[in-house]
């Protein structure tokens, strides 16, 4: 069997690349190891730069996002037991859209399959041959292989796409602490996101939608899940998000748990021979500035007009410049995430000099029009690289 | 003897507070440990910002300031080869001047002496008593006891104000580098400062006046004066400035030389009873920032401000908010010093992923212009905490 662009990986970055080539007339097919409804339900990020649900509308596939989504115009950063918002789009005249990734891939998967794309789930990539371009994988218990131009490797951090690379550069920065994240099925308590800074740890409270909160605790890297009952969760989330003023945090039923290590990866370049690498397969970053599934977007975007110019006009030199315009950006996101995790959390190694440094930080983020306009422009995604 | 404020130290603190006492009516009496040479001498900083030259201006000794100054509206951050402009101007409205601090020193000496100012050289404080208010000095052989209303410590950070103050809490950073500075005779080589990153270490390239330069490198904390002879200290320099485009250094004669540690300190409060710090008596910085003789400035410009209405009004209360005002201000300069120069050096220890962050970084300042205003806001110095 042969395609064109042979995918590994059906999440988010893997099945819009699919369907960004199927509009542009060039044929894939996505492999993916889990079944669909695995990868329909996991819980990861969700938070949309502009530029990402651009990319969604833009390709016909942000209908329900544009029903469903909660555009958002601003945040609050909470420390000392004081909320200060940083007006995002009074900064930036940029929106962020909470829309769970999550409901991404249900829309993409649909899509796909109406378009009559070639999505195949519980094909589990064994093997990849960057020179040759050819894909073995296993369905059904058979093996097969998959002929093709190009390989794209979208099947995340633990996936076999990076190991196929020979001589990659990587670069790593482990974190002394983790998320411990719930779903609650309680409506939120804020229309817009709270960071909040403590000495107990850092705490953010997100939304799914009007009637479900997602909520996160700063804890340990080797922490317990056993050791977090609802109870003392919802207490810790109530001491890290207290104010002077009385706020108030609604309790309720909490039907999703799990802890997620902090980590920033980057491998370089993101392109071997004719394998190119996206998304988390590539890079991830902390939670923190949720850039993971948009820097995805913005890799398969590029990835995409790259294969168009090649099959177009013949011309690689798109394909050639990928891997240093991703990187470009990469790198801001993986500044910007390491930054804004280190301004918020509680590094259990400060001393009290990086304590008072972090305080000041924080002040004058709130205080200064330029720092809150470099921490907006950041968040709501900066403009892709020259 | 009495008098209504001694002062410990005459450095441009002691000295600047001093003058500005003496236009309120307010009398003081400075003793300093060295003689006048001396102080007149020492090399230190030498970047004003504009609230420093609007403080010795409008008290009536910016004349030669004035004259002689050199006033600046950018600076440039070279790396990778490569020179990028900070119009600090343009981008704050404010400007810097360099004019360093051992003219101010001369300048506020004779003008003191020049007012009947008792400024007393040679003058060794040996005992402070923070709530009798005295202060036991040796001066010729013998020791003698000045009584008044207040003390002032603007004798440094090896000075003796500040191990007088009881429970002290102290906030400490070192740096894993130092700066080996060089005066020469011969023009400099930019109009505007130059601060270069560079894998082989920080260089920085300043200037006193249109004949003499200023030159600074980055070396190792421990690093031995009697290793960097100067045909070193010229070819070093040269490396680390050296672009894709040809600029050339001028080299000269060499005429003082040091190496000078890197440090962050805190004392907080900087209050005790009748004994207030100013100046580097209660805190210093790496010089990255050039923040160290502008704090002074601000301290004692707050300090004379609260003397003058206690003697005024009798109301005490700006006394009793000195030192919580100082800090705020302390803290922003002590954050944006370790800022600079994390965002500036060669970490020994820093790691492939520090090293691209710093570099993804200084692209990120000289690309955005939320970023560089916020670099430039804090580089002329932001207005006074409320």
């Amino acid at each position: 069997m042969r395609t064109q662009v042979a995918i590994v990986g059906g999440g988010p970055a893997g099945l819009l690349l699919s369907h960004l080539l199927h509009r542009q007339g060039i044929a894939s097919v996505v492999l993916e190891s889990r079944d669909r409804r695995y990868v329909e339900h996991r819980q990861r990020a969700g938070m949309l730069e502009q530029g990402t649900t651009d990319v969604l509308r833009g390709s016909g596939v942000g209908e329900r996002l544009d029903r469903e989504g909660l555009v958002h115009h601003g945040l609050e950063l909470r420390f000392g037991g004081t909320g200060h918002r940083i007006p995002l789009t009074g900064l930036t005249g940029r929106t962020v859209t909470v829309y769970a990734q999550t409901e991404i891939v249900k829309d993409l998967v649909a899509r796909r399959l109406a378009d009559g794309g070639d999505v195949r789930f519980e094909a589990r990539v064994v093997e990849i041959d960057p020179a040759a371009a050819g894909v073995t994988y296993v369905q059904d218990g058979r093996t097969r292989t998959l002929e093709c131009d190009y390989v794209a490797g979208c099947d995340g951090f633990h996936g076999v796409s990076r190991p196929a690379v020979p001589g990659l550069r990587t670069f790593v920065r482990d974190y002394p602490f983790a998320w411990l994240g719930v779903l609650a099925d309680v409506p939120p308590s804020t229309d817009e996101l709270i960071y909040a800074n403590h000495d107990r740890g850092f705490a953010l409270h997100s939304l799914r939608s009007s009637k479900v909160s997602r909520l996160y605790l700063q804890v340990a890297p080797d922490e317990d899940l056993a050791a977090w009952p609802d109870a003392r969760i919802w207490s810790e989330l109530a001491a890290r998000f207290a104010t002077g003023d009385g706020w108030e945090l609604r309790e309720g039923p909490i039907t999703d748990r799990a802890i997620t290590p902090m980590r920033s990866f980057v491998a370089e370049p993101m392109r071997h021979d004719r394998l190119f690498l996206a998304g988390d397969a590539a890079h991830i970053v902390p939670p923190t500035g949720a850039k993971g599934l948009n820097l995805a977007v913005s890799d398969v975007t590029m990835l995409a007009a790259a294969f168009t110019e090649r099959y177009a006009s013949g011309s690689e030199a798109p394909l050639d410049g990928y891997s240093a315009s991703c990187l470009r950006r990469v790198w801001r996101a993986e500044h910007f995430s390491y930054w804004m995790t280190t301004l918020l959390h509680a590094d259990p190694a400060a001393d009290d000099f990086a304590r008072r440094l972090q305080r000041s930080h924080l002040e004058y983020v709130v205080s200064s029009e330029a720092a809150a306009t470099s921490f907006a422009e950041n968040y709501v995604g900066l403009p892709a690289a020259p």
